[in-house]
């Protein structure tokens, strides 16, 4: 006990917050009697969040399933595609989760989806009375090794990718490969150009079996067994990423690979008719950057065109007309350094399997680059 | 380095978040020339919000300050009153920052206000591009020694009060008593009733303190000295509770005190014409759930009496009309039971400094309380 009328002049609050989650390959997840989905939360009642997209082939499905454990589902379904993963959608999830009157520890939502419902739903989650639990499946190539693994959460706003958001943990991801069985073909390639953007800066050996076999992966949508290796492979190599670095206090990021030009890019594609997905927009950027750090002399010409052709094989984009103005990329590229703080810290390949970060590019590169590209399309 | 397509199936992502921030006694933090509020940050701009109702008395006083430290200040002004403590002014603020165009990590938006204003722009803050850093100047009683202490912050919304926000804290929060001066008379008795809530349920000397200079202190305007003993002991107590549960994951919290039945009534007030201020919803909790605590021969009539007058010396409310309502009381304990993850955790004194936690107060309780309350005004 202090005494009283000491001079505390100055005061410091000091804590710290221990983060756990588990990421769990869960093949039958929603197979019914499956009692996994239940092992957080206490109560006889749950908000699950599906995907507008994957409702025709699963909602019957996640209706049995609640049935048979015996849980009274309250189903909301969200059309969460890029272009509205804004504020509107964000608020209409809000009043259903006030609607619904969920407990503030034991309900847990589920939400059953792609990246950008994943992404909603947390943010959501984050903000009802300061943060209620909440749980990932996802459906989606990019949900599965992108979106499940970090605690990013948010929508887009005034025109911005993820403008708004925050740092928020769901309570475990469930990851199971089936629901890929179902994703269109340009989903599946989308997410490839995710898994293509961490093979390239830090595991030759995911590249190879990227580069071996992608466009099988494709076609069969993942469901031979060394697709469940890729998959680990690239959620392990997030997962080393980011743990250490959970809330971007280094703005130095390898996984920011990809994500340099592409954001801005990505948005202004979604009003022209050659929209972009997350993934494509990713492996374009991941391609220019490539080109960028061979004409520095960093990548070699070799590791280059393995890189174009990997993408091109897969049946992802090797070129895009907002990515041969060079005004546009260089408007991109000064709204990513208001987010790393003034610096550029782009990550460029010098070999496949290892990057380093680079700050000094100039609006003269950006142009070489953009001609550079043009002809690489042809290696 | 791991081999390749070992099976990895129960990964887990295990980290913690390190928080720390000051509480700095802080007179004279806008007298020109004081280089105190420049410690964080690295440019030579900055984003200051300004409180409307502060800004008669001290825009003048801002503009010179930042103008003799030679920063550029764009300043903000925003009517942060309770009723427009919601998801307009929020956007505004956050399309403000936009325009500002704020570099992610070296200019801290400063903000000069009551606790309104702290909470809504925290909540700016905690959301744009994830987190950017700000600082707290209270100007208000309730901003000194409540608003600045925790990482609270939010909105309200669907007629909730703060049902939207998160936890983040600030880079400083600044204390300077200076601004009471200036502070009308009822917001100062607002702020001695958070006060006489942290001294009720945990510091019997604060108490004695209020007890003793309750009406002077409204009366000089904190300008004696043995306010800033009785601030710095507030905000003490405020820090011992806080500090070992920062996120709320014990949610029976003392601080809880007075905010039980009237989270919702305050809100309602707004609309009648008899409105509420946050301190005094506050201090009208208290004394009801002290008189629940009395009918259960907890708290003794003695101490009952001496919490009554002195809310009433120092012109808080002992009484409104919606405390006289057993089905609103019963409502608004409702929503806090979810709040609460069903419990209702409500703090009940048991002498003046020390109080327990009673989870079993029935509606025929409820009713006794407010004839009970209704009698108390005449002891």
């Amino acid at each position: 006990m202090h005494s009283l009328l000491i001079c505390f002049t100055n005061m410091k609050i000091e804590t710290s917050q221990r983060i756990t989650y588990p990421i769990k390959m869960s093949p039958g997840i929603l197979y019914p009697g499956n009692k996994t989905l239940l092992e957080y939360g206490d109560s006889s009642r749950r908000l699950v969040i599906i995907d507008q997209g994957i409702c025709k082939f699963y909602i019957r499905e996640v209706e049995n399933y609640f049935r048979s454990v015996d849980i009274e589902a309250r189903i909301i379904i969200v059309d969460a595609i890029e272009d509205k993963k804004n504020l509107e959608t964000l608020l209409g999830l809000l009043h259903e989760i006030e609607t619904f009157g969920i407990l503030r520890r034991n309900e847990p939502i589920i939400t059953i989806g792609g990246g950008v419902l994943l992404d909603i739903v947390g943010m959501a989650a984050s903000l009802y009375r300061r943060g209620i639990p909440y749980i990932r499946i996802p459906t989606t190539l990019v949900g599965l090794v992108d979106a499940s693994v970090g605690i990013k959460v948010g929508i887009n706003h005034e025109g911005r990718r993820n403008r708004l958001g925050g740092y928020y943990p769901p309570l475990v991801s469930y990851l199971d490969k089936f629901f890929l069985q179902t994703l269109p073909t340009l989903e599946l390639q989308s997410g490839l150009g995710e898994i293509l953007k961490i093979a390239i800066i830090k595991d030759v050996n995911l590249y190879h079996l990227i580069e071996l076999y992608g466009p099988t992966l494709v076609e069969d949508k993942f469901s031979m067994n060394i697709a469940d290796a890729i998959i680990e492979e690239s959620v392990y190599g997030m997962m080393e990423e980011l743990e250490p670095n959970l809330w971007e206090t280094n703005l130095e990021r390898l996984v920011d690979f990809g994500h340099s030009f592409s954001p801005i890019i990505e948005m202004r594609s979604l009003s022209t008719n050659s929209p972009l997905t997350h993934g494509q927009a990713v492996t374009l950027d991941v391609i220019f950057s490539s080109v960028l750090s061979y004409q520095r002399g960093l990548l070699g010409g070799v590791d280059l065109a393995r890189i174009v052709n990997t993408a091109r094989r897969i049946g992802l984009p090797i070129t895009h007309p907002l990515f041969e103005d060079p005004l546009m990329l260089l408007e991109s590229l000064n709204d990513t350094m208001r987010h790393r703080n003034g610096n550029q810290n782009l990550p460029f390949p010098i070999v496949i399997g290892k990057a380093t970060f680079i700050n000094n590019v100039t609006f003269e590169e950006i142009k070489i680059g953009v001609e550079v590209m043009k002809k690489v399309q042809s290696w």
